[in-house]
């Protein structure tokens, strides 16, 4: 019996938690806003077939005004009750082929990675208050982790990590600010899935899979997850030898 | 025998620490390029008494085609020799009165203190690659410690947070792309002091104590520092019950 926000919805891990998320039985997920910030024919279709239960919301991260009018529009539609779980899933991965001294895309993918979802928080935080849940998840990487930066090395994207490490500082501040209201705040790792933003087939996992596991760890968080970041667990990928292992542990920053 | 270059020089820590060079014997220092955007009349001074040691090199970290003018005058000073230690000391502290919320300033603290560090890293980096020490000292703060953020919790400032722990982001991913070339990129933590940014009198060590401890870190550093974050070490302050220890450790991200 819980509403949910996930923002990035359009496609890649956005759709696929949309589409989980519907799945689930009315017990678990009353209503879903997913929002997109521009054409989503497949966000769409799964709309007009979920009687109801899904909701497209326009919503463009990088612009206040775009948040202030989708949390107008949840607000009308939620019709007096709070939303229960925000999902910050939108973000950017930019590369930088040269290694660090060549990013020139620092500024955006902080804009898109962490000001966007500082300002989607704040906007949506008097909703949240109302909510029962009162859960914001933050989707991160362990690319992202600082303390594991050498094994990730290998992958030409400082943008994208040092704006997820931004990103999970962020989510910290807000863990803290507002536990005593019992909020559970949490970057959440989904795994390397074969997304566009994921960089297709080398990656780990189906977007499908990374939902699932997400979902997992969603659904059962309380508390004692605000202010962590958790990876996922995968069956058969616990302990993956020389490569990613989704084994449910908390990731260092 | 090393030639130096401080950002942000034209007070509080920056000053304090380009008046400790300038004290060091010429064995140690050669030269110190110490920068400022706008009147510094304090530095001035010291440039004036220092027998040519201290030159004063406008520069604006906002700006990269200032950082450019800069390097390129310190190109011209150096005379077909490198640029030995870059300290990126220039810097902010913003403050958000009503918790992580109400923060308005992120965006301005991501360009002074990350993007800054960036662009003037990469632009005296060709200078560093023909250095004798390769050292680029950025630095930080434990409060951007996403790992002891709840330890500093009390202070008002996530975007000094969140903006340093990206900044260490950044540290590390040099320190990873330029190892293999003998340099050293480390986040240093020089305490709390009572300068302007520092909040005054509350804290706990003068911009002299803090500028004497950094460099003590940074004449001996070697590669064993290379992407990590130490923290000064300070007599009478290692073992400091209740408040800030001072004891030389590394600090975790």
């Amino acid at each position: 019996m819980a509403s949910y926000l996930v923002t990035g919805a359009s496609r890649g891990f956005g759709l696929a938690l949309t589409h989980r998320l519907a799945s689930l039985p009315a017990s678990d997920v009353t209503q879903i806003f997913a929002t997109a910030r521009g054409d989503a024919p497949e966000l769409e279709e799964l709309a007009r077939n979920s009687s109801g239960r899904v909701v497209v919301v326009k919503l463009e991260v990088t612009s206040e005004a775009s948040i202030k009018q989708a949390a107008a529009d949840v607000e009308a539609s939620l019709q007096g009750k709070g939303l229960d779980v925000l999902i910050n899933n939108a973000g950017t991965c930019h590369y930088a082929a040269d290694g660090v001294r060549s990013m020139d895309n620092l500024a955006e993918s902080f804009t898109i990675n962490v000001l966007g979802v500082h300002w989607v928080t704040r906007t949506f935080l008097p909703l949240l208050q109302k909510g029962t849940q009162k859960k914001v998840i933050n989707i991160s990487t362990t690319l992202g982790s600082i303390t594991r930066s050498r094994a990730a090395h290998y992958l030409p994207a400082p943008a994208y990590k040092i704006s997820k490490a931004a990103m999970n500082s962020l989510t910290v501040q807000y863990a803290l600010d507002y536990e005593k209201e019992g909020f559970t705040f949490m970057a959440l790792s989904p795994g390397w899935m074969k997304t566009e933003l994921g960089g297709g087939e080398m990656a780990d996992l189906t977007a499908e899979e990374g939902a699932k596991a997400s979902l997992d760890i969603i659904l059962r968080a309380g508390q004692d997850l605000n202010g962590k970041f958790p990876n996922i667990l995968v069956k058969g990928w616990e302990k993956a030898e020389g490569r990613n292992q989704y084994d449910g542990s908390i990731t260092p920053w």
